[in-house]
C-alpha cells in the first residue's frame, strides 16, 4: 500500500490528523471489495498476506515481535561497581496503560538473581510468636489468597536528579518503577498462624539471596496491607522479582519488598539494619538523616514525548505519562507545555487503584515551537507533587533517595527532547 | 532447611494448615538471629544464599524461572490438520488473578502468525464513508487512547465437550480464553475521522494474514465499545495476537477480534463471510443454524483442583477458578463439591470489570472422599450459567461453538482429578 497520497488537511470531522499523516484517498480509488480473494487485494500485498506463518507449536511461551527488540530493560554501566549489585530500568517511554509486562519490570539486586528451587524453598517465622514455624511453598498456597495491583518504586528512582538534570530519558530518570497484579496471601494470616505475642511490634524480613537483604517493617503496616506474593500478572513471580515468594509492602520503598523471602522475625523494636541506616536514609544538610522514610510520595512523569520518544509530527499529538502515590490514589494530574506558567488538567484513563500506577493523557497541537513539558500529580490525601527546588530547600542535595520532584523535558523545534531543569 | 519435623495439628489460631504441612518448630530450635552474617544462617544454607547470582545485564527482556518450564501453551496434534490453522491453549490451571501474561495467551490462527513489519503496516477504511483513508501505525497512535481489561474467548472454547467429557484438563477444555489490559483507540473515533454515511449499518473487518480473515460487525457495536488496540498488558501486541494492531470486540467471540487488522469496509448489510456462515454458526437439530451468535454467554470453570492440578494435601484446601460474561460483570459464583446437590457461594476476589475475567476462591476441608466439583456463574444481567444438558436440550449436539455449560471435575480418593459428566 502507498502513503504517498497527499493528506487533505482540514476536511475531517474530528481533525486528529489534520496537519500530517492519515492519508485520505479519492473515493474512486477504492474498489468495493467484498471478498478476500487475490483479485480484490489492495496493491503491493506483503508476504505476510500471501504465505502461511508460524503455527501454534512454534512458541509454547510467547515472545515479543522482533520489531520490538529495542524495548528492553537497560542498565547503566558506570552507575555501579558490579552488575550483581546494580539496577536496570523499565522502558517507560515504550509502555502504555498501567500494567508493566513481567519481562520489562526493572531489576535491583544486591547480590544478583537468586535462582531458588521452589521444592527447596522454605519460609521461617520466628521471634515473638507463640509457635515458630517453617512453611513450604505449598503451605503458603493453602492460605486464603488475594489479588491486588500495586506499583513498586525503588527509593533511589530519580536519585541522580537531585543535583540537576543528569540522565537523558525517562527510562533512566524514572524507570525504577513498575506496576503489576500480585496474587498472594495477606501477611496478617501468616503471622496469625504463628501467633503474635502481645509485645510484638516489628518484623525483620530477610531474603534468601547472598546479600541476605533485610529490613525492619512496623507491625501495623504488616497487618494492614502487606502480602506474601507468589504470582505477578497471573504467572509465577519472575526469578529477578523474588521467585518463588516476595514480600509486597504497598506504597512503600521497593527495598522493603524483600525478594526470595526466607525469614520473618517478630520483635519489639526495629533492627536498624544496614539497609535502613547507612543506606536508604536521606542525609540532610545539617548532617542528620531522615529516619524511616518508607512511603513513596506522590510523583508523575511524562513518558512520551521524552528524550527516547521524540515528537515525530507537527499538528495533533498525544502526551502520555504515569502518576502514582504511596499514600492512596492519584486524583488529578496537571500538565504544562511552558515550564509551569500555564497548567491544564490531563485526562486520567483506565482503572484507578490505591497505590498503583495511573495513566494520563493530554492532547495538544504542536507547530514546531520550543516546549518545556512538566506534569504535576495530586493524590487522594491532597498532597501536590513538589518541584525539585522545593524538595532541595527542605532536604538539601546530599540525598540519593525519595526524589519525587517535577520532571522537565525540553522539546526542541526539530522534535528532539532533552532532560533539563527550570527554576 | 528441614521440613521433617512433625506438624502440630490443631494448635494454630486459624488452623489453615492443621491437617498437614506448615511445620511448627519447637521455640528453642530457633536462635534469635538479628543479622545476616554466616554464623546466623539457618542450617543447610543453599547455594543461592551463598553465591552471587546473575546481574542486571543478563536478561534485557526477562523470562520465567526454569522451574516453570511446564507452564506453557499446548496444542493438541490430532485436533487439526495443520499447525497453521490450529489452536493452542492457555495453561489456566497454573495461573491466578485475572491477568493472563502475554506469553501464555492462547493462539488461534487460520494461516499462521503474520509477522507484520510495523513500518509497512497500513489500515484502510473504505465503503460508506465520506472520505476513504489509509492510516499508518503512527497515525493511529495520534488518536485519543483508552485502557481497558477484557477477556477474549474463542467461540469454540469447550467445543469438544458438547458430546460428553472429552479432554482431561481445563487447559484443553477451557483454555481458549485470556484476559489482558488493552491500550488502543475507540473504533468510533477512527470511523468518525473517515465520516460515516447515513446508510452505514455494518462493518467488514479484515486481517492482513494469508487467510484474509474477515467478519461482519454491526455498526452499533463498533460505535459502542470496540477498539483498535496496539498494546496488551502495557507492551506492543504480541505477533500471535495481531501485532501491530488488532480489533477488540468486548464480550464477543474471539473470531471477530480481527488480528493484523488491515481494512475496515463500511456497508449497509452483513457480508455473510465464510467465518459467519459455514463456520462460527451453531447447527441445530432441525438443520437450521443460529445466526449471529456474537456475545459469549456467562461461563466459569474451576482451574484448581483440575486434572492437571490434583489435590496434594488432606485438610484445608483452596479451590480456585475463573468466571466471565460477554454481557457484563460476574456478580456471583456458586460452587458444589457433590455434583450439584449443595451449592455454596464462592468468594470473588480482585477487580471486577465489565466483560473481563473474574477470579473466585472457595476454601474447603478434604479428608480423601470422592468429590464432584462444579462452579456456576451468574452475571449482572441475572443470567445463570446452564448445565451442559440444559444447553443440549435447546441446541442439540451438532454444535462446536458456544458451549458455556457447567464443567464437572471428579476428585478421586488419591487426589487425582478427571473430567466427567453428571446427569
Amino acid at each position: 500500500m502507498s502513503t504517498s497520497r497527499k493528506p487533505q488537511g482540514g476536511t475531517t470531522r474530528r481533525g486528529f490528523l489534520s496537519a500530517a499523516g492519515g492519508a485520505a484517498l479519492a473515493a474512486g480509488a477504492i474498489r468495493p471489495a467484498v471478498s478476500a480473494g487475490p483479485e480484490n487485494l489492495p496493491p503491493n500485498v506483503p508476504g505476510w498476506s500471501r504465505y502461511l506463518g508460524s503455527g501454534v507449536d512454534a512458541y509454547p511461551y510467547g515472545q515479543p515481535s522482533s520489531f520490538e527488540s529495542h524495548v528492553v530493560r537497560r542498565n547503566v554501566a558506570w552507575l555501579t561497581a558490579s552488575v550483581e549489585s546494580s539496577v536496570n530500568f523499565t522502558p517507560l517511554h515504550e509502555l502504555d496503560g498501567i500494567i508493566t509486562p513481567n519481562g520489562l519490570c526493572f531489576e535491583r539486586h544486591h547480590a544478583g538473581i537468586a535462582e531458588v528451587d521452589p521444592s527447596d524453598y522454605r519460609l521461617m517465622i520466628n521471634g515473638l510468636v507463640d509457635k515458630p514455624m517453617i512453611f513450604t511453598l505449598d503451605d503458603i498456597k493453602r492460605f486464603p489468597r488475594t489479588n491486588k495491583i500495586f506499583f513498586l518504586e525503588c527509593a533511589a528512582n530519580s536519585g541522580m536528579e537531585w543535583r540537576g538534570a543528569q540522565l537523558n530519558g525517562c527510562q533512566f530518570t524514572h524507570g525504577m518503577v513498575h506496576c503489576v497484579m500480585y496474587t498472594g496471601v495477606p501477611l496478617k494470616l501468616i503471622l496469625e498462624e504463628a501467633g503474635l505475642k502481645t509485645n510484638a511490634k516489628w518484623l525483620m524480613v530477610e531474603g534468601a539471596d547472598a546479600a541476605g537483604m533485610n529490613r525492619s517493617v512496623p507491625l501495623d503496616k504488616a497487618l494492614d496491607d502487606c502480602m506474601v506474593a507468589f504470582k505477578m500478572n497471573g504467572e509465577a513471580l519472575r526469578p529477578e522479582q523474588g521467585y518463588p515468594l516476595r514480600l509486597v509492602v504497598p506504597g512503600w520503598e521497593g527495598n522493603m519488598w524483600i525478594k526470595w523471602l526466607r525469614r520473618i522475625e517478630v520483635g519489639d523494636q526495629p533492627w536498624h539494619t544496614r539497609e535502613e541506616t547507612s543506606k536508604y536514609t536521606d542525609l540532610l544538610e545539617n548532617g542528620k538523616s531522615r529516619r524511616f522514610t518508607w512511603a513513596m510520595d506522590c510523583k508523575s512523569v511524562i513518558t512520551s514525548p521524552s528524550p527516547q520518544a521524540p515528537l515525530l509530527h507537527k499538528g495533533h499529538n498525544i502526551l502520555s505519562g504515569i502518576a502514582w502515590s504511596g499514600r492512596g490514589t492519584v486524583d488529578r494530574v496537571d500538565v504544562t507545555l511552558d515550564g509551569g506558567r500555564n497548567w491544564r488538567p490531563a485526562r486520567i484513563d483506565g482503572p484507578s487503584f490505591d497505590k498503583a500506577v495511573h495513566r494520563f493523557y493530554f492532547e495538544f497541537d504542536w507547530q514546531g515551537e520550543s516546549l518545556l513539558l512538566q506534569s504535576r500529580a495530586i493524590d487522594s490525601t491532597g498532597y501536590v507533587q513538589p518541584t525539585k527546588d522545593e524538595l532541595r530547600a527542605v532536604r538539601g542535595t546530599n540525598s540519593i533517595y525519595h526524589n519525587n520532584g517535577i520532571q522537565t523535558w525540553h522539546v526542541r523545534g526539530n522534535g528532539e527532547v532533552e532532560n533539563v531543569e527550570v527554576s
